[in-house]
């Protein structure tokens, strides 16, 4: 028996879990150890993850342990270091409250209410400036996900009806954006960040990019924007952010900004889209997630999207909030322990209680063991030759440009080659689009430190030896 | 500012979260009790949840709390029941161990190999005749997802390409089938079971329906069975099964089997597809979740497809696994607590083992208060002028006819008055799709007996005045 079917899911490519990644999981069924740097995966690679976090969504899922750890409380003779502590169960009660059915209930088809409530708080939190905020974050346009990748999915469904409906993506870009784009069958418009300038981002090359699309007929709908980029790492600022905010206001296009790493700067500061629109009435939906950070719970699936100036629907009575909504209740609701996550990710325990200094302890761990990995691969590029690295330190990836691949050679055979030689498991740059001409690839800055100094020697033998 | 939008995803319905039950939380912000039974959500309505299920997954959260467990059992003065007991901590210890990156990495795309393979082993054990199965079924063939829906949202986008791909559904069906089929712009084909027989399935109908489609120009794909039925309750036997596979052989469709409620079946048999198919060589794609039988953890978003005979597809060099994978590589994994609840779903307590009494004692008095509540609803039709109710108790609804309704008004316009007048949330036939001219109501029948037996009087009061 054959079936026919979409062509577009078939010819879709995700080259994050593509060729090079799965002839990785061959290697290992083999007795290889690889080093997964394919992905931003950290608890795969030994990241511990926030223990309070852990903590509060352990009692949830168990009443009766809450009942216990209440009792124990009670019990002499057991060390306090054997009791959850009374601001962590706390939080877990007040949460078990506000849940009312529980993790076991479908919750609203956006999420729980008070899960979307401590969202916008957070938001607002972050984004004001002397304690005020020129617009707040309002729940009721917030829709909790399942990761950041199903609001994205969501969206260009939504906002895509054929093929001369265009997204404008980055390049390089993170491939869900392209891969959701053909599924929907729309067109993609690429716009390049200039790498030699740190991946500077140009109201020039945005217009045209625009205009390049136009001529064959494309009708742009939005623009993606990846802060802090994946997988190029860079950091925009202020006016970059209000030069992205000009361009869509004039073309009236939607703003579609992927701040998943926005806990992923090293010192630098993040600047929020929300936060420079300021209340300018341009479409902006805006991504997190609760799998990178400094906490990495991927397998947890929660995320959220904001919506702001949510435009009408041409032809009908509604706006896109209504539409969004109807395709977020076909899938009755996103999982409830990931609205959980994302409800702590955005509610830290508060400074002085008992859990704050080891929250404190354990985020700056990891993102200071982030940023020492990740020098520490970039030095190593300086013994290579031919690899550049553009720009700052940011989100989870380096993206070094790869300059004298033996003729006949793609960035794709030199990730594969490297893969065989040496375990390491990248992605190439052809993966996530790069400019003709060019090879990259991404590293995920993630392995121990103590796996990469094993492993960067011998990639910098590999890399002479394969440009020699 | 306006955007145009796929009206497809504006024109998509889906009345378990429509109308009707936006009015009852209209009603519940204006401080009326509401009972919501437009939904399959047993922990809405107080039902518990499995105590095994919970503590698992609560140790599994928190690794620090498989620690402390360990050194508590060595604490002398703690009550024995203070403790969570060994057998619970060694299965969470193994999960733990196969899990590799906990449940904060992203897992597999399919969902993580030694889940996949107790999902096999169950499927296998359900099946098995004088403990024997003909096919064994292939941990590489099973898919984890965000419960079924995601599934069945997987498979539909990869079968339809355009509006002359049809699928074949029951009417009355569960409303994500025809939403799924909007959404992708495909033909749905409605086939109609025998409501005066207990939505009794035959052959003749199939072959109309598909015939009415090809003379349509409709190239029908699959059939979709959903067993035991929603919103009907019907519980098919091994005949009927087999005639859908009959039909399914002669004219080449995959069948898509939902059989969430398998473990809803108040004492009757429950035969599985793949059981009645055997070693006969026709796509079987089966879903399963977690949201029902007598566990209801809706909000873990658990659930798995089962792939038997994955046809190849027409001019790739590829088969129906491959883009499926692909499809799923996207949304990088299915939330990892889902897959652990999935496990726990298919892998009950040992008998004989310390949580085995409470497991048995839990699952049966849920299973029984389900089959007790449905009785009482059913007999409180009888009391209701013009309402039948076919078939026998399956699933966990009730889909009896309404007849006498008063001139101009509908199902509609009833389960909106029920709501108005008595707090009970109905969905309406029309929901689901009716045979012309008739009208229905869907029940789930989930609410504690008290609630009950203080609202069904209520209704069949109402009842009577309405369509007096």
């Amino acid at each position: 028996m054959r079936v026919a079917v979409n062509p577009r899911l078939v010819e879709m490519e995700y080259a994050v879990r593509g060729a090079i990644p799965q002839r990785a999981a061959e290697l290992e069924a083999l007795g290889r150890k690889t080093i997964p740097c394919n992905i931003g995966n950290p608890q795969a690679l030994g990241q511990q993850p926030i223990t309070f976090f852990r903590e509060v969504i352990s009692l949830l899922e168990s009443p009766g342990h809450i009942a216990r750890e209440r009792r124990l409380r009670g019990v002499t003779g057991v060390a306090p270091e054997d009791q959850v502590d009374a601001y962590v169960l706390g939080v877990a009660e007040r949460m078990v409250a506000q849940l009312k059915t529980g993790l076991g209930g479908y919750s609203e088809s956006k999420g729980s209410r008070f899960i979307r409530e401590a969202v916008s708080a957070y938001i607002d939190r972050r984004d004001a400036v002397d304690g005020r905020v020129p617009v707040a974050s309002d729940p009721d346009r917030v829709f909790m996900t399942n990761g950041a990748s199903e609001g994205v999915m969501f969206l260009l469904e939504i906002l895509i009806s054929g093929p001369t409906d265009g997204v404008m993506i980055p390049i390089p870009q993170y491939p869900l954006y392209s891969a959701a784009i053909k599924r929907c069958g729309g067109a993609q418009v690429d716009y390049y960040p200039d790498e030699d300038r740190g991946w500077a981002l140009e109201r020039e090359t945005l217009e045209a990019s625009l205009a390049e699309a136009k001529d064959r007929g494309v009708t742009v709908k939005a623009i993606v924007v990846i802060n802090p980029g994946n997988p190029t790492g860079a950091i925009l600022g202020e006016d970059s952010i209000g030069e992205v905010i000009d361009f869509a206001e004039e073309h009236g296009l939607l703003i579609i900004a992927d701040e998943v790493y926005q806990h992923n700067v090293y010192g630098a500061e993040f600047v929020s889209f929300a936060r420079v629109l300021g209340n300018r009435e341009v479409g902006l939906l805006s991504l997190h997630s609760t799998s990178k950070g400094f906490y990495g719970e991927c397998g947890h699936r929660g995320g959220y999207m904001e919506v702001r100036n949510a435009p009408g629907l041409e032809g009908y009575e509604l706006d896109l909030l209504d539409v969004l909504l109807k395709r977020a209740s076909v899938s009755l609701c996103p999982n409830t322990v990931g609205q959980a996550m994302t409800y702590l990710m955005v509610s830290e325990p508060q400074e002085g209680s008992p859990p704050w200094a080891r929250f404190v302890a354990e985020r700056d761990a990891v993102l200071e063991a982030l940023h020492d990995k990740a020098t520490l691969i970039r030095e190593a590029f300086g013994e290579m030759r031919g690899v550049e690295c553009f720009g700052r330190i940011g989100a989870m990836y380096l993206f070094p440009r790869l300059s004298g691949l033996p003729e006949g050679t793609t960035d794709f055979d030199y990730c594969m080659a490297l893969l065989e030689k040496t375990g390491l498991c990248t992605v190439n740059g052809s993966g996530f689009g790069q400019r003709p001409g060019t090879s990259h690839l991404r590293i995920a800055f993630l392995p121990p430190r103590s796996m990469l100094s094993e492993v960067l020697p011998r990639w910098i033998a590999f890399h002479n030896e394969y440009v020699r």
